[in-house]
């Protein structure tokens, strides 16, 4: 597995350029960043060689087709997306996430279509660049009625939202902070194929009922509750070969960068050691 | 358009060789039996030839898998449809059709996961033998809280439905019915693309506000308040050639099938006069 | 059916709006261009205003992304395919065409393998917007052995490969000059399904054995030995609808584009004519 | 990986009871035997238990659909699939292969785009009850031009159609004779996806000179010239864990059927060694 950060906690880290210095320094092998941003300031040949001098891949990058509002949107946003799977497959990133709201204003089940097809459809255009998309279920509970009707939350729904939306590049964002507040155990990853997994996010959960655990207030990985030691040794054991990325979303801190990125190391270091790897 | 009857509403009309019988007595071009069933009990070449003789083609097979229950009871429901499919096929029927309830004792978005998957599965086999899958949509007021969860009911949404299980052969079962009952107007119908069409159900409404129109009180064409003609000259207009075939959900009635068939007759004659068809 | 024109055998006719005035002038209902550059160079509005004032829709406009090449090059031009499609929608055109070379440099059933997989991406992307592939098939038969390996050339293997990419947008581009190459009847178009045809070309062949019909020698409709009266009806009787744009791939002429459309004109009068249209 | 047996090379071995008793006696995991009429000979309880009682599984069944002839042929074979699916499933076999002949006495494009669209219907039926479809790419060369046209042959023409086909549970059937007769490197067996590969086949080549190897003549494992130790090697590297299915398309033996497991056995324990599997 690949260490990887989001910018999700560091803070101010800075340009793209000096988020994978940054990253490089304290032992990182991945960042999540948009690859088409990054190669438009940068030009192609210059973005692969800053991440081929700092020995740093991209995990994964956004999804930032708006699925969720309207056909016009949808359509709109579509319509640059070749041009970001392109920019990712260019750097050698293979994968591109979303997340999926647990609950919605819509009607549920004729969302869910509208949303089968338009995801699919991202799939489609991702997959001719060889880039696989990742849906994230979102487990914390209080997002289940943020919104007037439940939408899914759970493992075993995605997986069946996947297996509806029917293409082979479709799979599964695996977030730590989702698979604790499903209560979800270690053998639940070790049933899964490691094939389904497109992405992993690591992050902590403070010590509070896990109802009560908040989307917004996670803690650096091995500060927390969260079993993260087998939780990777879970996706060690399936046989998962990518990236691990840091995912605090959390209050801004007063801490510098710095001190963020010591503490996402020092963070990764114990539960990996924890977890044998 | 092809006057066709299913057996509802017709009380014993006995085996499906006199009900194709009596179809083209009273002046039917189509009727909607099982097809697999009738070569089994009379041969392939005996069914056709019963068809010929009479001058009645199938209208539509149903759909006999089950896919609102567990998976276990859609895979074994699934392996028969091929046959089922080359049986229609063989008697050059290319419809098939299933009905959509308007709510769920399921959690609706995860529901909807799975019926897509279950119905394109469907689609694909009846697809390889040249039969289309028709879906209807049901309009029923009272069916909308039957189960727990609402589910799916317009046509909008079904066409959403559609484009989400995205196989070239899945249309709609389009019912006076439930055209009615969902507030829908002639315009809606003239919108239509003719191909999306799969089978047509025709049967009339009571005299009661639209929100009480029971799904398993109607009646028999030109004996109700529905706007009948000017649903015809919508179908019409828009090109549709297929089949219109009479359902009548309703108590048992204490006329004899005769009486029924004279019945329906009668009101094929009055709706398809008063559209000038 | 609507009247319609491209640019081959019109000689220098201008400008995109200077195209769509003529082809108004001289009794057309459509033109073939590029929707995106039309859009780029006016804007949206006053491209829809220009349509509009002079009553012309667009037919078709053309698949950019070259899917015969390198992979790198499909990828490339993929690129843009959403925004060509995007572009098109909004100007409420709905179809995209391309044609298929009968022989091949490649070996011809991997090539299939790979065309296949690459016209179905570019189904997707367009069916996002709404908008069709139409697929020509190319009848003249020097073309036949014109690279090393033949490909596919007839109506059926047309058909048979929409099947195998699958998408439920993708259909024929029927032009009579391949109709007549193929040796095939004005049977062979009742026999179609109208929905399957996306978009119609319309030219005439000169009187030499149809073997030696070249595909760059084409004649103005009426001008040759087609019969161009059964193709239309032939296409009336199935209850095609669309566009008939007139494609005269031959060598440039002196005569100006007044004279060219003129005879554009004379020839869909009288082929039209000819019948009953 | 499991070593597993085909009946080709074992002589008269047998009931499918007595071929899983003598290939647990011999040391093997899997036998590839067709699911479907094991059950109907015993009943699924008493199938079970005897693959239980002799740990032993079903490693593939064979598609027994015939593809590769007229669509009648095609659409009579599909009808029973569903239950030969349904048949492997509750045996827990989630594999069922197919080869593909290097050339062909049809159009090999238009074959292609026939076979593609039949395929997929059976990798859709099989998908239904999470079986998944294997092609396997056929290498001596003699079988290239054994019929009039050269269809496909090589793992990147093999790889290139699973994407065409479209359906996330299609693969390859892996076969070392090939995989030699194509000149292919234990590189490119490492720079595969293990996910691509749902069955293996292993056997041996005499030797001749390579082009000269012909399909009907292999001989059993470590008896010939193909590096197995390095193809299995391979296969460990990339974490492929299925069966590995010993197949010797020969003439039949004078040997005795125990002679022969013996021979197997031998061939495997030599190979795997060799492999420090």
């Amino acid at each position: 597995m690949l260490k990887g950060l989001t910018r999700a906690g560091l803070g101010e880290v800075g340009t793209d350029e000096r988020f994978i210095q940054q990253a490089a320094a304290y032992g990182f092998d991945a960042v999540d960043i948009d690859a088409f941003s990054f190669i438009e300031r940068h030009g192609l040949e210059e973005a692969k060689a800053i991440l081929a001098k700092n020995n740093v891949v991209i995990g994964s990058i956004g999804l930032s087709v708006e699925w969720r509002g309207t056909e016009e949107v949808f359509q709109n946003g579509l319509q640059k997306l070749a041009q970001e799977a392109a920019a990712a497959a260019a750097l050698g990133c293979t994968s591109c996430c979303t997340y999926i709201l647990p609950s919605t204003d819509y009607k549920a089940a004729h969302f869910m279509a509208l949303a089968t097809r338009r995801l699919r459809r991202c799939a489609q255009i991702l997959g001719a660049y060889g880039v696989r998309l990742g849906l994230e279920f979102v487990g914390p509970h209080h997002l289940r009625t943020a919104w007037a009707n439940p939408f899914i939350w759970t493992l075993q729904e995605t997986l069946d939202w996947i297996d509806a939306i029917g293409e082979p590049n479709v799979g599964l964002l695996f977030d730590a902070y989702h698979w604790y507040t499903n209560g979800l155990s270690v053998a639940d990853i070790e049933a899964l194929d490691a094939h389904k997994i497109v992405h992993v996010h690591i992050n902590d959960a403070p010590d509070v009922p896990v109802e009560e655990a908040m989307d917004g207030e996670r803690l650096f990985p091995g500060e927390g509750v969260i079993d993260l030691a087998g939780f990777l040794r879970g996706l060690q054991r399936i046989g998962y070969q990518g990236v691990v990325s840091q995912e605090i979303l959390a209050p801004a801190s007063t801490a510098s960068s710095e001190q963020l990125l010591q503490r996402s190391k020092a963070g990764f270091d114990a539960v990996f050691a924890a977890a044998d790897l």
